[in-house]
């Protein structure tokens, strides 16, 4: 079904042609029809969120471009509802950061996998690692646990969003720093992730991409005021080449550290209440 | 996948046999993919609601029942998910209201028209308008202009579960009192319809289809100040026949007028808290 379906001036034209990506992601093979329903979910979760970014959310996609841009070994695992709704801002963000693409699905479908792979190429990614089967991660069963060996198997960090809560908390077990965008901050994946982004992954994408491009544009002493940042943060394991000029940050005393509970805390009263920041 | 699939003593039994309708329905032509994302989204404000009829959705069904009963002109318009939760109430509810039964979607599509005409027909209705291109109301731009000149164009009270907010706002801006039934109680739909139920469609539907047999079977009296009272209602623009026996109502100063306004708050604080009636 064409997506000029939906007029333009339609006044949720955005949630709608959102939407159209994830059928058409279903009719191409990249999203399963268990993904529709799970986007549903997230439609509800974004109403009550007002439909916007909000300042946790800002926040959290700060400190993911400050790990992400520190990491020595970042990867993007994609699963079918990712990759529908925003093939071409997961391959920018892989061409900012330096990440590795990487293809990992919920339900076991070798094609599904390699739809997947040839729509990220398609939007312009330079090469997508696969799921072998000699290579998993422990504390995990099912098809998840296959990786590739070059790509999460030695990742230091894992940007995985719309991701299932076993697999999230697997990759935790795995020593990985895991950052997650999800719009339920209940979920067992939000209270599991080290970084969650409690958001559109379509709204949040584009402005993950933009930090860590100020970030790659920013001056040295910002960059490794930032990465000593990243590393302070208790929360996040992440290892960095700390080199910190203190001069570059001068309210460093003061500046919050991110911490991922508060990030939760915060959405989940936005959400409860309909206010918050 | 049948129905039998799911065994009876599953203690989300019907939530999943509803969700079985939606699926069944995409199978056979009825309802579009994107309308199992919009389910998706309806089941987790239900959750939020606690999968339960609140006072808010009974004072919402009472009121629905009096305006569709003093209705000259009632229709009743049905898309694919209506059509595939619903069609054996739907069909009851047209013939307790004598309301006219026409088909109406959002994403174009003739064969889909066809299937809920035959799916509505299958379940024991006598009639279904189909929507033509000679005839359409104003103020909207796409496929659901168009109505059938002895429906919708002429209706005085349009009954549209599950209904698109431009098509509902349209609707009203064309005259019509507007009943919907919506799950998500911030959705434009809701908030643009006159008396808006926020319910689960297979719950709502049979005790509407229960309180108009009631006035049906009522006495003259009582249904005069039925109609009465919905007419003083300042929400609900229906033009009705005054006819009111104020002995029949000793407590009518003391008994609240619907509010859908209220409706709506009473339903934000319920599934935002947990809490409420």
């Amino acid at each position: 079904m064409p997506a000029s379906d939906v007029p333009p001036t339609h006044p949720r034209y955005l949630s709608l042609i959102t939407r159209e990506r994830i059928v058409a992601g279903v009719e191409r093979g990249v999203t399963s029809p268990h993904g529709l329903i799970a986007h549903g979910r997230g439609e509800a979760f974004d109403y009550l969120l007002g439909e916007a970014t909000h300042l946790f959310a800002h926040e959290a996609i700060a400190e993911a471009a400050k790990v992400l841009k520190a990491a020595r070994h970042p990867v993007i695992s994609v699963n079918g509802n990712a990759c529908a709704l925003a093939a071409g801002d997961l391959v920018a963000l892989a061409g900012a950061t330096g990440a590795k693409l990487e293809v990992n699905i919920f339900h076991t479908s070798a094609e599904r996998e390699q739809a997947i792979r040839n729509m990220l190429l398609e939007a312009g990614a330079r090469e997508v690692l696969m799921p072998g089967r000699t290579h998993a991660i422990q504390h995990i069963e099912h098809n998840r646990k296959w990786v590739h060996p070059e790509g999460i198997l030695i990742a230091d960090v894992v940007f995985v969003p719309l991701e299932d809560g076993d697999r999230c908390g697997a990759l935790v077990q795995n020593g990985k720093t895991v950052i997650t965008v999800d719009l339920n901050p209940l979920s067992r994946t939000a209270k599991t992730a080290q970084i969650t982004i409690v958001d559109n992954l379509t709204r949040c994408l584009p402005l993950l991409v933009q930090a860590v491009q100020a970030l790659n544009t920013g001056t040295t002493d910002n960059a490794n005021a930032n990465a000593d940042n990243a590393n302070a943060n208790a929360n996040v394991n992440v290892n960095v080449n700390v080199n910190a000029n203190a001069n570059s940050l001068p309210d460093r005393t003061h500046a919050p550290l991110y911490s991922n509970s508060r990030t939760l805390a915060e959405a989940e009263r936005t959400l409860r209440t309909g206010t918050g920041n």
